[in-house]
């Protein structure tokens, strides 16, 4: 991995800045979101105001702009991962669904979540005493230091008592760990990269492994939602489903990712349990001094489908 | 308005073929949704097969093209008004919340709705002996025709039997109408056109004038978002309050308007009635064999806002 030293990253020029997601239309510099693969003949644009930062690190290509009107950008191979607009749509879902879910959500591993989002989200329930101990493993460095960085609003508990950051593939963590977790989030970019294997049963049989037997609740980004490519989906969840007896599809609303919604996955082999209700709530008061997306009513709202995709993936 | 043939429109190169909105990038032809006074500084593209139609009517600017993934895309002044992949989604919403919140909507009156897909939906109820007639006013005589022509499954049923069919201003006629109706659909392009007297306090009060007092519902299309300009959905509830008692903002979730949501205002002035259930309700089997974004579930879950929104907009 390159030595960079971050406090001193010199300024870069959008004249002459070559970057296959960066264009200039009229005068003005645009990033567009495009995949072939993914989400063919569609694009969804942010207009640049500054690059921040570019680089191909020994996992990914990672590219950081500030943009006109959603703050700073964080992209990985071309995908955004976050803009300081609507991050906390996505931290808060991922981290309240199965918190608010669990009874006593101890032990709590994060793989992936290298922006560090979901510890910000994850730390508020350290301070309301319900999580003891953080674990994440994230397996690109950089990431963690770019986003203190760049995005110090999200990057802000990194080093917070409770955290427990370990640098490592995920996968290999699960593999080797002996411990076993109350609740696992899957905070990984898209399987084009090293996420891969992330998306995939043996991951899920590796989680279920490291989960509490009984009561553990896992979550992951399911890198699609509903309208891009919904057999993909479907597979995933049979995937999810030979592994899990309770398994359930949520959707998180928010401009930038593609198409303005990404899909959640969330597991537990305990089947009596109705994931799509909190089973801990907060008052109306809590809710809206610690979240800005996450409420009880919106917790349920998310696993609501159109009656199609609902058909599809529910029936 | 000039005299078109609509059965013979010419096919229109792309090579050479000049609109602000559509651009060449990396040998492909793609339409850009951009807008600095609505939404600056984001932009959704879809990539264009081909260009079916365009002019600049008395009243707009119509473009009409075949895209790679999104079947066929009318645009009104560089505005995406529907596409073929996901347009069911906003008429079923806008049609159904009202439709099955009313006791016994026998009259239903729809302003704009040239492409003719709420009119599609209504006549789901005529089926189902609820609704008996239907009156459309749209200013633009030539949207209908391209509506039959380039999205024929949209507008299937301008010649039904019980649908009648007023080229005028929306706003004149609601002035001089001495009828009253149960529901009245107003599914207008933005605010930017010939549209835009539909977003103010007048066009309330007019409305009102058409509707039946006791149990009437109207709703609208509110051009905006939670995300975009919530100031100003903020500004047309507070309008809306002053001519209805019991008012509410639902979203609809579709991946080609503007950040993947449209917001919609829905009113009455049966201060008793929860707008946010349904008051009539079809089984699961009759939901799935009439519909494909609607059901019970999301009509409530239309109405969950994120806790920030919810807080500026419902409190």
């Amino acid at each position: 991995m390159p030595n960079i030293d971050i406090e001193n990253i010199p300024p870069i020029s959008l004249e002459g800045f070559s970057h296959k997601s960066v264009s200039k239309q009229c005068d003005k510099y645009w990033f567009f979101e495009k995949s072939q693969e993914s989400f063919p003949g569609q694009s969804f644009g942010l207009e640049i105001d500054q690059i921040l930062f570019h680089i191909e690190s020994q996992y990914q290509d990672i590219l950081i702009f500030k943009s006109t009107n959603f703050g700073n950008v964080l992209v990985l191979n071309g995908i955004v991962q976050c803009t300081e607009k609507d991050e906390f749509a996505y931290q808060e879902l991922i981290t309240h669904l199965p918190i608010m879910s669990h009874p006593s959500p101890k032990k709590v591993l994060v793989i992936g979540g290298g922006d560090c989002g979901v510890i910000r989200e994850l730390v508020k329930h350290v301070k309301d005493e319900s999580v003891e101990s953080i674990t994440m493993v994230e397996i690109d460095d950089m990431v963690i230091k770019l986003s203190t960085k760049f995005l110090p609003e999200m990057a802000k508990y990194h080093n917070h008592p409770k955290v427990n950051l370990i640098i490592d593939d995920g996968f290999k963590f699960l593999k080797e760990t002996t411990e076993k977790f109350d609740v696992i989030i899957t905070d990984s970019s898209d399987p084009e990269g090293p996420a891969e294997e992330f998306f995939q049963v043996n991951y899920f049989k590796l989680l279920l492994n490291a989960l509490d037997a009984e009561k553990g609740i896992v979550i992951m980004q399911s890198s699609e939602n509903i309208w891009l490519n919904i057999e993909y989906l479907r597979d995933l969840l049979v995937k999810a489903r030979t592994v899990f007896t309770n398994v359930k599809y949520s959707q998180c609303y928010m401009p930038s990712y593609t198409s303005g919604q990404l899909g959640l996955i969330i597991a537990t082999n305990d089947t009596e349990k109705d994931l799509t209700k909190p089973l801990r709530q907060f008052s109306v008061e809590k809710e809206v001094s610690l979240f800005k997306y996450y409420s009880k009513e919106v917790h349920s709202a998310s696993f609501v489908l159109p009656i199609w995709a609902n058909q599809l993936l529910n029936k």
